[in-house]
């Protein structure tokens, strides 16, 4: 099953297929410019709200204003003279620059409102307050009466946690034996899963801002807490520091949310919400008022009481002290515009954080914090959290894919050992088209591995590329993994040995390869696995092994 | 002129008044329940704007949500039936509670059309970018361009800067011969003014959100730069910290603003504005989102690069670490809603901060960063920057008036020397009747001196008392200091033994007086001094000594 693509002959495609579709949205532009902007009924309104709320505003914002993707309130597109027609060519057919295609996913109907309804001004979005939060918080196990050690004899440091994106659910896999072990109901479209510094818990948030908790010691794993906090979240994480003054070990979690703007501090055992803190705040450059400042990303410090989170219009990293949360200490470092996602150097003490929008790698040392580079890296990085390894001529580096090219970008993150090449992109491995969202490696593995999920090829979106990090001058070998859905995501098992892959579809799969080999290990199929997407191993997420 | 009021006589009459106007006001309430909501001409609405930005969003917000005054939104008024006319009735009579009467400043047409104003949902204000902040920014005597040393043989430390309130203008009076030495046309509405650290500048904040920079080397003190850094503010002040690592001596300033809820940092040589920090958040209570969370106060730090920022509604108290403005550092204190004013303990370590809805004072360690005591002091602590003095039974003390009721509370203030009496209040001290807004002493001074502005009374208004304090069990002193306006503010002259004291009118007077005697000294009048209120000396003003 082993293809090769050739990277130009691609960009070609992608080039016409470009201006095809450009050209058609002139012409009808041209010929539509007049057509008035069209009123909804109450019902329409509320479905059309729906509508965009689940898959638009992730990267347009909840109120428009743009992100991942462009600028598209009423106001702007009148000015574009983008009407009904244009607007519905542009969700149908998605565009090069990363918006994928909704033409399969949305009925024509859907469509059509889509474009009305964002030919209105946006409708303002409610606030969420602790008290709300409160109310929505479910202790379903309390402390005492879960268990005091795993009651299976599993190796559940090797666990594996599917979400199970439109199921609402995440599956618990036994990566030794590759056995079903649990499926949890959480709730709406789970976004990521984040271990605790145990490794004990999972939590995972939802794209409705819903978080849950799952205790893997339990004979068969389940939810032991949930809470909302929020209407729309992409980010979650658990306290990972052990110092000396107090052990924070599974003490507190946060969740990063999208809209209200806000991040929220959790009990880490409880999940009961503590406490709000609003980033509406100003761009870092042109110090304007950004009333949606979201939250995109966030990591947690191993060796320091701390989260970073980045505020993602204002152009800022966050580094959150969270030693005493009721006199929080927050250094707001000055980066770069639209951040998106990102990780740690091998070292941990680098934040490496995409501007994807400004098509740049930011870097912020966590311990003088401060941004100490802009790495520009090509079309749109967009890295997961990235992939660290030891470059046979460069040292150690990080890489990124691209959203906008077949790209791996690869800097080397070792200031000190190698002060020449310290955030500078020292390679360049081409894969077969855009669309690129993750790149994964482990400290005991041959390879790194690249995806291309929302490349609008069918071939290419289910296709993985990998090159040997010892080899890494050598082309990438690239082969389709499936011949339905989209492949995403990376994850190693604990040993660094296997690499679990999703087929992203409403039956998908699970695809176990040997990293050493690249050949196919296993396939996991089952009605339970519905939609896959990302996939985390307990202990690769509990020490941010990437 | 030294007249002696029994305070319980006027307590009983003030009653007596609250209670008829109260009356009153439920019978014409009874009577016009079923009046509607009238509607207002684009001018109406124009006017009754400006009126209420200018005198009413002070105490209760631009959002009408409430503050040092109560909540007066539309919604608010309306579910407690307050129609035009017992809203004209509040308007025109003020309350005991700290609101003043405005029947004799507002015609009643504008007491009419505030009335109906305030029946109709508060407009939304706009935003203020940094562009705009810049297109303000007057730079109107470059640095290279000023005098390298004083162009005058004024004792220029001992100047006294007056606030012309309604003339917007700022006098500069030299303390020792009290001659006038310029008057600098500022703008609208001065609020204070600050020293920088080396004393050489005052800066003044409008009302309006004008900043303006008084270089006083001059051989006629002038203005040197001004910038406007929102619409609605209250506070200003310099970078005063003298470290090893750098110095920040009038290197920057900052604005605290009430809208947009946000804080600047300018450059303290040119008021070039330079970052801009949103302080929209969420209560530190209840957690609910504030969209106008406002900056009432700002204190600088001598012995770190810090300013200390009060976050009124949210109940938070900032300390903002500004040795690199492109990587703030922030401590959110927890401590209590609807902070105001406050100031420095004789060490400069404690923050004193007035809640004065919750009829508190916060104290805030500058070191730990942490709120270490809440002491109930009475009926709307307003301190001004309090009174610090060396008690001869407890020990260091700081003490504030109230604006509900003829009181001024200290407490010991001296946690390590004097621990049983740190943070409770140990002297009450009876003056004549609320409404007070200041207390000042000095180090070197015999007595301690409070007013009483705001008090309804004619004779209580115009009316100053002083004990002395080393004698603080005695009955104050009280006399009646003008026959017209308001008297407002003292002022200790850099030696501490005179003090100055402004009658608040449009033809104003300042009066002086022998500290150790209580004696008037001199009277200052002229044609110039047009509704003085605050008046700070450049000496006390540099070191915090108050």
């Amino acid at each position: 099953m082993l293809v090769q693509y050739n990277r130009r002959v691609m960009a070609a495609i992608e080039k016409v297929f470009l201006s095809v579709v450009l050209s058609a949205l002139m012409i009808v532009g041209a010929a539509y410019k007049a057509q008035a902007n069209p009123d909804l009924t109450p019902e329409e309104l509320a479905k059309a709200k729906g509508l965009y709320f689940n898959r638009c505003a992730g990267c347009h914002g909840t109120l428009r204003k743009g992100a991942t993707g462009p600028n598209i309130t009423d106001v702007n597109l009148k000015q574009k003279n983008y009407d009904t027609n244009i607007i519905k060519a542009f969700v149908t057919n998605g565009t090069g620059g990363g918006m994928p295609s909704f033409g399969s996913d949305f009925s024509a109907e859907d469509i059509e409102l889509i474009a009305n309804f964002l030919q209105q001004a946006p409708p303002a979005p409610p606030e969420f307050s602790l008290a709300e939060m409160k109310e929505s918080w479910r202790l379903i196990v309390p402390e005492a009466q879960r268990p005091k050690k795993p009651e299976h004899n599993r190796n559940w440091q090797n666990f594996f946690g599917i979400v199970l994106r439109d199921a609402g659910k995440v599956a618990i896999l036994d990566g030794d034996t590759k056995e079903l072990v649990s499926v949890v109901d959480t709730g709406f479209a789970v976004h990521i899963l984040r271990s605790s510094a145990s490794g004990r818990y999972f939590y995972s948030i939802g794209r409705d801002g819903k978080s849950t908790m799952i205790d893997l010691w339990m004979a068969k794993p389940d939810k032991v807490a949930e809470a909302k906090t929020c209407f729309d979240a992409r980010s979650i994480d658990s306290s990972k520091y052990k110092g000396k003054k107090g052990n924070f070990e599974d003490k507190l979690a946060i969740v990063g949310c999208y809209w209200p703007p806000h991040f929220v501090v959790l009990d880490g055992q409880t999940l009961e919400p503590k406490k709000v803190v609003s980033t509406r705040s100003y761009s870092y450059d042109t110090n304007e008022y950004i009333p949606e400042a979201r939250v995109a990303a966030i990591i947690s410090a191993h060796k320091e009481p701390e989260w970073i989170i980045n505020v993602k219009e204002a152009g800022y990293i966050w580094a959150i002290d969270y030693s005493d949360i009721k006199n929080l200490k927050i250094t707001q470092v000055e980066t770069e515009r639209f951040l998106h996602d990102g990780g740690w150097d091998a070292t941990k003490r680098y934040i490496q954080m995409a501007a994807n929008m400004r098509n740049k790698m930011v870097i912020v040392d966590s311990v003088t914090k401060k941004q100490i580079a802009q790495i520009e890296t090509g079309n749109k990085p967009h890295p997961g959290r990235g992939a660290n390894w030891e470059d046979p001529e460069f040292g150690p580096v990080t890489a990124t894919p691209h959203l906008g090219e077949g790209l791996v970008a690869a800097w080397g993150s070792d200031p000190k050992g190698h002060p020449k090449n310290a955030w500078k992109v020292v390679r360049k491995v081409e894969t077969l088209g855009g669309g690129g969202l993750f790149v994964k490696t482990h400290p005991k593995a041959n390879h790194v591995w690249v995806d291309h999920t929302l490349n609008p090829d069918d071939k290419i979106k289910r296709s993985l590329c990998a090159f040997e990090k010892h080899h890494p001058e050598e082309k990438p070998q690239c082969w389709q993994v499936a011949d339905h859905g989209r492949v995403v995501h990376m994850e190693y098992n604990k040993a660094g040995n296997e690499v679990w892959v999703a087929v992203w579809d409403k039956v998908g799969e699970l695809v176990i390869y040997d990293d050493k080999t690249l050949k196919e290990k296993s396939r996991i199929k089952g009605d339970w696995l519905v939609t896959p997407t990302g996939h985390f191993n307990v202990y690769n997420t509990m020490t941010d092994t990437y």
